[in-house]
């Protein structure tokens, strides 16, 4: 939920604020594809922190979280590479670390319920799903969402909480019983077919509040003390223009 | 305490070495603003392991001393950077993540005996006096001390270990206990006056055997086998003259 | 064993494939030391993971792996960096961390058997003799193995293989009872002189079925889809050519 409400917040931001200048006219890649692996590389080993950590045990419910969550990533990964490759010929660095976020996104919701060829699937859904958000529907509205904060967190966040009311399953986590002590279903898979309308109402919800909250925000700030940097401060780059100091001060050579 | 003696004897070293060829006169910023970032970031997730591992268990004290270093580190970050923004119209990137460090630092021998009120209170503190430290005192002194760590490390600490003086609470440690088994007071706010002249007699203490300790062990470094590099060695850069490498192989462009 | 067999693959692989266009006419230095000083930062901090995991218990044994592994890395670094300031005049950042990996790997078999005097030598012995392999043996035989993989991997496992058979000890792990319930000598200068036969032939099974498996499957690839990429591919190089994108996007300046 919590990747749900800010893919669709930034989504609203985005609309609000606006392109960047020259966009999409100019070509603007990330500036460094390297830093781009690195930082996900510590995210991916991060969430098995926020993941399993939120068992709040060294316990089988956190190994299993933990699993779901490298098992979700390492697909989604594979999803949108290929998804890439198939469609440009060519799968791209860039593209395989924004599907092995959006498959940590997807499995969040997920992990702790669902058991690792589960994990496999949601995650490969959700790389294939978020790669055809981005190169496709983004590209055909227009909007410039330059981190695709909506379509890798906040699609990939609606599909994780869609999916957890299908793959949710009470032989991981036995969390509800009934009057008799036993574990009650899960997910649809699990014999409960009402939770993929409870998944879809709580996002539903998500993407109502975030949208609504956000545009209030956006609107308080933007009256108060604007939001978006002169043109000529846009173009001069925010790093110089607000924070008076450039990321790199060296000469590199062959 | 390893923070005050590190930062003292930075300073000791700092004034016996002199300053680097052309300092103060050419500007020296560091190389990278994004690889300091990226160092920053793995300063703070490592220094975890560092106060709440002190805890020895994945005890309820070890969670405090987790809380409290996050809280430490990110209102001083907040601090350098707000007091930044007040004096020079613009908060940078670097001295954000120098106010972490200041507030890592401050928080360390306070962790595990403060509640999270008294942690942001020392973050604050510590990022605010050490940026007039590195943004005044040095350039009124003019010593070249190119890392700042004593006006990070070495006044951070002092300022940290004066504070627990003040802050630390049994509510939070209850590790003395008088006669009856009742935990006694810590801070001076805690009710234990005291406290604040013993941690100001061990900060006094460090100082003076950190100044000392490191001039003789530079004096006798000196005499043996020099400490400084020769002028050409130094301005052809240390990475070539000492070690007959580069750090970059590589030409990038627009 | 994972580093033996991987490391024997690399070599089948480097004899297999030959040599990069250039190769060693032309300089190929890595293109970012920062970069691999990073990487081998994260490397040696998740390989306590690796070891002192592998114990799967928060135990002292996982204390004793954690503290081998430390120790040999560290010894492994100071090895290598020092056989090179012997031998070249300097050490260099690239081979220290070069070193720390082959301690490491060195390590990672008697990490949980041998005490820290004992991970200091194997280390030692790892770094240096590792140094020696990369330096002489590899530029002798003049196969292009760019990343080293053999020389640290291969020949680092190898070594660490074989010493944890003189060095480990049932002081540390106690693992093997005999008939009255007490606990087995386990290396060679714990009393059990077979124990270097044992990893002797272990090794040499590990070195025989990576080599054949790996010409295997490269005659298969080989013959199905191809191996090398076309010269004019490899000389526009992988990123473009394989994957159409380029690692940074930035122009830095002095």
């Amino acid at each position: 939920m919590v990747h749900v409400t800010s893919g669709v917040s930034a989504l609203v931001c985005a609309l609000y604020l606006g392109k960047r200048v020259g966009y999409p006219r100019e070509p603007m890649p990330p500036h460094s594809v390297v830093l781009s692996f690195i930082g996900a590389c510590l995210l991916w080993v991060g969430w098995f922190g926020f993941n399993a950590g939120s068992a709040l045990a060294a316990s089988p419910l956190a190994t299993s979280a933990f699993v779901a969550t490298h098992f979700g990533a390492a697909a989604a990964a594979l999803g949108w590479g290929s998804a890439e490759w198939i469609r440009n010929g060519k799968p791209s660095t860039l593209g395989t670390i924004s599907g092995a976020v959006a498959g940590l996104v997807a499995i969040t919701p997920a992990a702790g319920f669902v058991n690792p060829m589960s994990a496999l699937a949601i995650g490969l859904i959700a790389g294939v799903v978020c790669y055809l958000m981005v190169a496709q529907v983004k590209s055909r509205f227009g909007y410039d969402d330059s981190l695709d904060a909506f379509g890798v967190h906040g699609v990939g966040g609606t599909i994780g909480a869609i999916l957890t009311g299908v793959f949710a399953s009470r032989a991981i986590n036995p969390i509800f019983k009934d009057a008799r002590g036993n574990a009650m279903g899960l997910g649809i898979l699990d014999g409960n077919a009402g939770q993929l309308l409870n998944q879809f109402v709580g996002v539903v919800i998500g993407w109502v509040l975030a949208a609504v909250g956000t545009l209030v925000i956006l609107k308080v700030v933007d009256l108060a003390i604007g939001l978006r940097v002169t043109e000529g401060h846009e173009i001069q780059g925010l790093d110089l223009s607000q924070h008076g100091e450039e990321g790199y001060n060296f000469e590199v050579s062959a």
